[in-house]
């Protein structure tokens, strides 16, 4: 299959990567031209700057910010050309007159420098019409052996739960990070329970296995914790979790 | 070593368990002698109900509920044994009275029927004095790979960060678990994000690798997002991670 991208970030990086191993990966557009004969040069791919210069091929995958799909979209050209942005909040209208477009929606967080397996991800694919999602289908299943399909209002709701369980849950640990250095502690002390809280989620449901001073209303140590902490942030934290946890639970 | 318990709750269960491999356990006491026994059973121990039978041990470890340790401390009678507990947040002067007192302090979070990795498990310990603390160092270290020294207010700071990165944690994903079935989705779709996201902090800061809505300032997103989101507990929770991320990185 032919393939492009417009995009150079970590979601293009990661997709192209992996799409190259059993497709051809045809072009990389990029504001930066730099940034794309980076990404180019991985995936035996040409780079272009210009939009224009787009070929057309069996996907064109739009991976860059969310607020800059639409302007994108509206400077292709393509005639024949199935398009795709990979967004998990924005509608598939925002690629409103092509003739075949939808979602490619692959559902974790990428960051440089680090494997993915494509193996694990759900990918979420929506369609433009039925004829476009059969195709789109068909060309995520070859690729993905975990594929979905996903209505607009589903995958905003799938959003706020990748929201609250990767960006919230990545600041508690941020937060504790800081609170910890600022003891003269490392977090490494809290590594192994971190990774045993997760784990655990395999066997049990999250909400069987809550420990804690809040669900325990032990409200002495709440208290102390409270007067330990500093950070008005981290206090304002610490306050909604007992307070939620115990509301969720009564 | 010769070693005794009074609890037969989860840490009760697991250090037993553990430290039964290269020590003698001796005696687990708990008020039911049918947990006791259960317990008992698995290590090779006796198990009694009455504290007033416990036998001189070169360990004896209490752990309960924080609030049961100074009264069954109270009614201990042994004179040569070293006797700590495990709690994250009590004093060891819950134990005064006795010759030699202190602290083993595992930190992690322990379930019935799942195994314990020690080796990963930082343990820290206490003692009423500097000979206590050395004998306790000594035992600790023999048994552990993973031995700190800690104070009282050192460990009750680290027990915040407990709470923040597994209570909470846990928290978060009970709340989108819940959010997700009202939803008629399934959490399966996140677990591989969830995975990730705590893999990632390993190589990388987490206030490095913070995305999403709220340090993108995507206000857009976010007020869809608080429009989604029906129950008022997890409303709580995204406005202050919002907001709380946002003063973090401003």
């Amino acid at each position: 299959m032919r393939i492009s991208f417009i995009g150079s970030g970590n979601v293009a990086h990661h997709l192209a990567h992996y799409l190259s191993k059993s497709n051809e990966v045809i072009q990389i557009c990029s504001r930066s031209l730099e940034n794309a004969q980076i990404l180019a040069n991985k995936v035996n791919a040409k780079a272009i700057s210009e939009i224009t210069s787009l070929e057309e091929v069996d996907l064109l995958i739009i991976a860059v910010n969310d607020d800059q799909i639409e302007t994108l979209s509206k400077a292709i050209e393509l005639k024949n050309s199935i398009i795709v942005h990979t967004s998990g909040t924005k509608s598939i209208d925002l690629l409103k007159g092509h003739k075949a477009y939808g979602l490619l929606y692959p559902l974790q967080t990428f960051t440089k420098d680090r494997v993915v397996d494509f193996a694990q991800i759900p990918v979420f694919v929506e369609g433009s019409n039925q004829d476009v999602l059969s195709s789109l289908s068909k060309i995520a299943e070859i690729n993905f052996p975990n594929v979905h399909h996903i209505d607009f209002e589903q995958r905003q709701k799938l959003h706020v739960g990748a929201v609250m369980v990767n960006n919230f849950v990545n600041h508690l640990i941020a937060q504790t990070d800081q609170f910890l250095e600022q003891n003269a502690m490392d977090m490494a002390y809290l590594k192994p329970l971190i990774q045993e809280t997760i784990a655990k989620i395999d066997g049990f449901k999250a909400k069987d296995i809550q420990t804690g001073p809040a669900i325990r209303r032990d409200q002495q140590t709440i208290n102390r914790h409270l007067d330990l902490i500093e950070d008005n942030s981290m206090k304002s934290i610490y306050e909604v979790m007992t307070k939620c946890i115990q509301e969720f639970t009564s």
